[in-house]
């Protein structure tokens, strides 16, 4: 089994010692990502990103980790393999930003 | 190497064919981050996880794929490994909310 | 004066006492923005409409305000007329969602 | 009738005609008013304020517009009294940030 496979594992053992699947509902699951998501951004309010890293990069790293945690639960409860789904979105992102037409830009792909 | 290691391999390539780096401060990052965990969140807006999972679900892949790679970007940015910081959260998680006291419950570790 | 005018002017006074509008570009006020909207939304997480409101009220009310505070700062700071806009806004809503083909139907716009 | 009286007021009766109050609980729109505040923030990514106001003034009118309109809603269907919610709000801030104390700084209170 491979890393990302016994990170699910050890998470859903986690969840099920505290028999927290009840709650776990992927609405739910999404809404809990976006708010993590937005704890983590909080650590760069009102600063740059030099000031962030050098004042709050240990919860950067603990609110990435609940991000990653998340969203490994929320693949993990809708069937989706983590690994694949990446890799096929980087292949559609790889189709949307041809790399002669994007080097060096960071244009939306629809004003490429 | 390991799976999340080859992921961050391959994004730091797509990245660097495009010479996209120059954009990538952490501080973006964790806004675009926060950006697509919304779009994400967008498609369970006014529906139940039953009809958001029975409309969506190949655009919930896609949005959570965009989250997971922007988090493996910003980790990998930060000098982060993203296993050990997925564990030492859940340890951290662990003595939080130690088994006995949550156990079927959803309370804040404050509450509990 | 109107009301709305009235709070934008208090607002005014409460950032220039403190000296705060050097820190209020409209970029970190746009991140503050959807902070307080993530706040509020960590009212509802796990829970119904009904039980976020039992439980939470005071806290959503706050939240709420939190919003609105940062969104009219915004609003000024951008010199945006937030009435004037708000109807702008309507008007083009009225345009996307005619009442004939909208009516007790939750679809997008675009799949109308 | 005050200023955001008469704009509720016009906001329900959009949303009367088109029967769109049975959608409307409080929890689907949180989750509505956290996506347009990202939408509204998608005009900052990869960008200054100076940049985000010259290529998206337009866009974060619309934005900020639909991120009052959710706010308004809510508030009424909460039965919370804009005006006064927002007053009583500054109030609190007064005192967790004594204009003495946080004057030119824009550290968070609980470090004040």
């Amino acid at each position: 089994m491979n890393d990302i496979g016994k990170l699910i594992q050890k998470l859903n053992t986690f969840r099920d010692e505290r028999d927290w699947r009840q709650f776990h509902n992927p609405k739910d699951l999404a809404i809990s990502l976006s708010l993590e998501a937005a704890e983590l951004l909080e650590d760069f309010q009102w600063k740059t990103s030099e000031q962030a890293i050098e004042e709050n990069l240990e919860n950067i790293k603990e609110e990435l980790a609940d991000v990653m945690i998340y969203a490994l639960m929320l693949s993990h409860d809708l069937d989706l393999d983590v690994k694949e789904m990446i890799l096929e979105k980087m292949q559609k992102n790889a189709q949307k930003y041809p790399v002669e037409k994007s080097r060096g830009r960071k244009l939306k792909y629809d004003n490429l």
